[in-house]
């Protein structure tokens, strides 16, 4: 069973600890290194691009998103939500994959750095204890 | 005649009463458990997920879903439910299945409890009874 | 030629009032009982679904909406706006058929009534004018 | 080459404006008025049904929309605006036909009037030019 | 390989600012004048039909989108994007190509022009860049 992870640059310095959060996460869970394929992306806009691809190979049992997107002076990341969470959901419906969510979407950087730290709230760590779980969802 | 029931395990204690809120109703209705399949996801951001997969199976009358989210100090909760909603209407159209809400979308966890204690505006109950009126629909 | 008029049984005392305003608009433009068929639904959020259900039939020279979405302590109201006016419109392109809007969302119970009275602004008496003019649309 | 106008009848004393603007910005473009067709629709709501009816006949170059959404006491403007603009768009992708955008949007009934005025900032006339212009757009 | 560029005309001196800052993104990354393809259209609004016919053209590695959505007085600026970014996700996904944003949304000219100057946090400038990486995504 192999996962994906896609991380977002931007704010490099939180989607760092969301990965390190989502790779000990994985770690807990007896995945290996060599089941885990990692694809970095400029932004959280870019992040279903990367999903489509990843999502169309079958390879994967669930993609982890890891991103930061952090309000700032413009709407620019009210809209960037606005399209990414629900084109996330259509990767679901299209590929049949489970999508978890390691976006944070902040009000400032103080938020986003105690989601990204290293504890069981860290939210790249509950997205990939989600990917685990719904890989192994028994229906 | 077999109903599907997706529980988000976040805010659990929540979810653990509109659950039986849910399993009441369709006692009153004289629904048997065997007659009910119960699956359990992460969080309401999974519910989608869960729900593709049970309605292409064709095998359920209506699917009820339950989950918690309160609102808290960032805008995840915000951005779940902007993504989720319109996802679950998807699922009545691509599967032609009704899709009945229990999710619940709170200020506080004071609402929340309101919400999924045992009574009958229980919002378990509520989606359960909207469920099996769906599926007796007669057009 | 024939309509649907879907009415949400939620706030029912509000929906009897569009449903009146609906009926008196189509018994202006003379057109009979049997021309129309009214299938009842338990809130708005399963709308969409009865939509479908009728819409795919294609019996229909378009369907009006009825149902009461009051503004309360949380945010529930408005996460079923968000997905089920969007809804409606999938289902007009789904089965090109006109889906008309008797479905009022009101910040207050004042505000629903004054919306569901006997009278030309009643919202459910507009919604079927507008299916009537809608069904005999030249292009 | 011809061209589609819809107009929404609701708030006709500015929808009309708006009409004449688009008429204006066509006449000055030397197109005749052989080459227009012009569909009546009750309100901002049903335009996009009369977009699909007038998209999937390939006849036509662009689309222009013409309504008017003014803000009132509830909130049934915004969620028109909601569904309504979104369909648009996606009469765009799946016609592959310009569709531009004289609906307006407004606050109260002077802002309003001063876009459905006889001059260039006439939102009618603005998407007239726009509808011209993308249907000669080379790529 | 080649890159499509989409300019909206709309606040023009803005946008002519973020068109040089795309330009000088791919001229670092030594991608010469014949390998873009640059299309302008009247506003935001039209951009998706745009990223449409060149997606469906299979010719380009990615798109980048470039407009400027000032908050006026009406919410007009609000349902342009909230109907453009996510059909810019749709093309994404119909395509399976990256379509990157230089569509900023501002509060105020000052914004605009801050984020269209001769510099690297020029959203042309970052939309290029990221088109770029995105064109060379390693799967």
């Amino acid at each position: 069973m192999k996962y994906a992870i896609i991380v977002a640059e931007f704010n490099k310095e939180i989607t760092d600890g969301l990965l390190k959060g989502t790779l000990k996460a994985f770690k807990e869970a007896h995945v290996k290194q060599s089941q885990l394929k990692i694809v970095h992306v400029p932004g959280t806009w870019e992040i279903p691009f990367a999903a489509h691809m990843l999502g169309r190979t079958k390879k994967y049992a669930a993609i982890v998103t890891l991103g930061a997107v952090i309000k700032g002076e413009t709407t620019h990341d009210f809209w960037i939500n606005h399209a990414v969470f629900p084109a996330l959901q259509e990767i679901v419906e299209e590929y049949m994959i489970p999508v978890t969510l390691g976006i944070i979407t902040c009000n400032s950087e103080e938020q986003a750095i105690a989601r990204s730290r290293n504890n069981k709230e860290n939210r790249g760590y509950v997205a990939a204890k989600a990917a685990i779980a719904m890989s192994h969802l028994v229906l």
